[in-house]
């Protein structure tokens, strides 16, 4: 069951154009589309007359041409012209998202209430700004959007599917500290690695060398945006009281949790740091890391959706490092639980 | 559900050889060979001995040996030899299916009734003759048979799904007439073009430059045979009131629309023309051409099946453009009705 | 239904590794792998934490370590840690299968009762010894046990499907006796070719010319394992009445019969023969030869199953050269019919 009534990654900004873009979101599918002067449209996919998938249409100036047939639509979804003929219908018309770009991400809402502006996650540290430094990507899973919710929310997975990169003997072994905002939903996970050996590849970036602390600091909006504040510093220095924390190093580590199907997620993912900013090389080498790390969690998310429909029943054994799976998994619930109620 | 009773093209003549032939054919596998004296053979595709293909077995004089276990059969299906054993059960006979070779395709009787050969279409253009010259294909779609006829009964479409070759805008534009033959079935579609800008194809091979005629009158036999009569001539010139009409360009297109499974259906092409007679580059051209116009319809099909597969619901908002294909619904719901009630 | 309370072969002792091997066998998944003091391990394919493949997993020293959180497991499938805690719940162990390897063939049993190792089949000729050389391999085949137990049990087939290498007209023509022990269940089908004319294949290997005496003795054991004892010789010099037989010329043809799912199966082959013992070149053509026979199995298999999802009836007509296969498939049905009640 899709909570509708919430936003949604849909795109990448730099993926959008005035060629449609066609993804699946929440079941249903949508065409994703530039009009010439730049406003990002999201049609339903599908011609009001015989279904042909919009985004095999053209854009035409501020206008949406359907291949098949040549029905036209505005940007906002109305039908302004049949061939052969003068009436339109207005069954013609076909249902317009809305969709809000953001920065480097397009934001949309699937639901059949009014879009709740109010409610659309910040993300200043996305938009372009002199502070931080972004790069990203995205990458389909053919597993359930609660498989990803489980991975992204116990990180002790890193010490051993992500051995290779992030993952370090600490991040498994130290116990977390799990709170679940109950106005908000949010599931904040804290993990606090203090004293430990630097990972390789926050010393390549950050200089830093022998022990360090490093903290993991999970900030989950369920259901469709997640952020790990990550934070590398010199032992023992924790932040100012003041919050101000001049001395150590930051990376934001963001997930955007999109449903394509019962089967299939998106997973859009963007880092940002506050240091080496602007460097071509560093982002080029997180790039390619952080695309090794998903992929690594898309195989193994892969692998258990394809498992989970082959079993009889399922059956699990929680532990401790469990606590903030199983935290997102009761808010997932109760928000399910609620949406039926609606 | 499929129409039975009634001729549908199995294969092109050049398709068939002593190397059988896998089709399967309103559901029904169906193994297609020649026996070495040439004769155009059909079997249900499946030993009765153990339901092996039969289309894997081996022609060998006037029988076909099949190749799992050596069950031999002659060209009217009955079991001629069983290894091992001198006694032949009469149940280890095959089903053979009444085939016509007519010219360049060869049609089949799928029918539990005895074959009506007085109701195979008439394609006196498509066997070898010296006015008209012909070129030929066959393509295999993923859709259903419905959405075939849909595609070819409403040909506003080519101004924009093959808007880079026989599309033009007039051919979206133009107000079209249908006919209903209540004795026949038949269902006709009149679409003339008067003093209309040529076609570059057509323009290439007629010699016709500027403003032409052009007519495209469509005679659909349901459920599996539609010829496209097409008509370039100079503007204002229509045939003589004794049918004669030297003057013009004619080119019959011909599609054996064959269902294969509830949701596959092949789609065999052919174009006549006379003029041009002979030529083999015109043929080449017009052969590559039509090609690539199937290939756009094959591709537009499967996109649409796979999304109508995905659908919970269709709707569809019908318009004028719509009412060959309306009309052609109409008729073939009601053959299914008949079928039901027989 | 599988028959679970019965010894099948899992793998080829070469296939076997630190690296561990996935494998569904009787619909289980089943992880296979080596520790690395080289004891044969098989575990249920399924961390008891949240399901990963274990087969994902790393072998280290004498334990398996979970590729996604590191649960580690040790030969018997006790989890001997969790990261993170100390207190290991014996709802973590992971279910561990009796596996024995012998010669070149690693045996499993699936069943939930107590393995019983009394019912080994025995395979002296596949361990190392001085009187027998053996080649070997496996296929998967996309198509159910039934299928593959038919073919086996009616090589009347190779004179048509395996016509190019080991079939000859008389495997078909010549009769079968067939005996079912029904203490045993074990089915046996004789076919006693003599003075025929020497295949190709065994013309090579034995020397021999012209005539031959070409015995073909099935020993199927129900319903994994089957031996052919295929007998080479001069014309009428059957065995001594003492049984020694060292004018002849002997290969037993074993396959080990694994069903996979409901619609596959695995097909364990080897050969080994008492003549050109450790000849390199024989070893490779033997190898080469029953590949190919193998694969022509295989297509043929999977094209018949692919053709049964399709059908909506089946229907047989049985004959002579069938009664080997029927009596197998009595047995099986009673086999299945006993497991029910008990």
């Amino acid at each position: 069951m899709y909570l509708l009534e919430n936003w949604y990654v849909a795109a990448l900004s730099v993926e959008l154009d005035t060629k449609p873009l066609s993804r699946q979101i929440l079941g249903e599918h949508v065409a994703l589309f530039r009009s010439e002067s730049g406003r990002v449209v999201a049609f339903a996919d599908q011609c009001p007359h015989r279904g042909y998938p919009l985004s095999l249409g053209s854009v035409v100036g501020e206008e949406l041409v359907c291949g098949y047939h040549g029905f036209t639509f505005d940007c906002g979804g109305v039908c302004v012209a049949i061939p052969g003929q003068d009436r339109i219908p207005g069954r013609a018309n076909v249902r317009s998202y809305p969709v809000v770009e953001q920065g480097i991400w397009v934001w949309i809402w699937m639901g059949h209430g009014e879009a709740d502006y109010g409610a659309l996650p910040a993300t200043p540290w996305l938009v372009a700004n002199d502070e931080w430094s972004t790069v990203s990507g995205v990458a389909k899973i053919s597993a359930s959007f609660d498989l990803l919710v489980d991975n992204l929310l116990d990180l002790s997975h890193e010490t051993y599917l992500h051995g290779g990169s992030i993952g370090t003997p600490e991040v498994a072994t130290t116990p977390i500290e799990v709170e679940v905002d109950d106005e908000t939903n949010a599931v904040r996970v804290f993990r606090h690695m203090n004293a430990v050996e630097c990972p390789p590849f926050y010393s390549r970036t950050t200089g830093l060398q022998g022990k360090v602390d490093r903290w993991q600091d999970i900030d989950y909006s369920p259901p469709g945006f997640y952020l790990l504040h990550a934070r590398i510093a010199p032992v023992a220095q924790p932040p100012l009281p003041d919050g101000r924390d001049d001395h150590a190093f930051h990376m934001k580590i963001f997930y955007g949790l999109t449903p394509s199907t019962e089967t299939s997620v998106y997973d859009f993912w963007a880092l940002a740091r506050d240091f080496c900013l602007g460097e071509d090389e560093i982002d080029r080498f997180l790039e390619k890391m952080q695309r090794g790390v998903v992929q690594e969690d898309v195989d193994a998310l892969n692998i258990l959706q394809s498992r989970a429909d082959d079993r009889r029943e399922v059956s699990e054994v929680s532990v401790k490092i469990d606590r903030g799976g199983l935290a997102a998994r009761r808010v997932l619930a109760s928000m399910r639980e609620a949406a039926t109620r609606r």
